[in-house]
């Protein structure tokens, strides 16, 4: 995003220019609500991505302050992706687009103590998987 | 999607098979904010959508219950088109989507009276929107 012209200044079109794009998207999913973190986990989405579209996408993320991109110590010295601040501020944005397919979805697979939760005690979420992703 | 097997049953995955496109998110936002009913009116946005796109996307929205489109005889029966129940329940996705990027973008082009609102009052700033889309 920062190295091409941007379309508008419109803040729903500024989120788009980052994530108006279904994989990059699903791999925030995966950092935020499935505890992956390595490149073959990411790799093993249910949606199937492409290992050149996901190198793509995690470059995209890294540049926009999204994830971060260590060495972890303790694995091999694999790349360890995480999301930072920005990234976990997604938080609020990927809970109603949660809640919408949960509404509208008749085969949704959305968990039911997570929309339950969502809908009764929302700071709390917030609070319990941001401090899961610290 | 209707028309083609789903990758997963995942609720971030389902909404992304309507909204993994940027532009079809922009129409919505056009509908939702910008008081905009009309082809014509959606071609004019300022991220300049091409013409078969806007096309395309107008049949994906209605096809997934998200607009009507109906015959405007007010308007020398020029197709009109309107957000659903399912679309209006879109408006926190956007709004979140709006406070991340205000929150995050240097130079947004967010109102910021709709921020303030947003931030302060979200039930009655719901309530005030799905009123005027009625």
């Amino acid at each position: 995003m920062s190295k091409q012209k941007r379309k508008s200044d419109c803040p729903i079109n500024f989120a788009l220019e980052i994530f108006g794009d279904r994989w990059t998207f699903l791999i925030v999913r995966d950092l935020m609500f499935k505890n992956k973190h390595y490149y073959g986990e990411f790799l093993g989405m249910e949606e199937k991505i492409a290992t050149n579209i996901l190198a793509d996408r995690l470059i995209l993320l890294e540049e926009n302050g999204i994830v971060t991109r260590t060495i972890d110590e303790a694995h091999n010295s694999k790349k360890i992706y995480r999301l930072t601040k920005k990234g976990i501020d997604l938080l609020p944005l990927l809970t109603e687009a949660i809640l919408w397919s949960a509404k509208y979805d008749k085969s949704t697979a959305a968990d039911s103590k997570f929309i339950r939760k969502a809908k009764k005690d929302r700071v709390g979420l917030y609070a319990e998987i941001s401090e899961s992703l610290k």
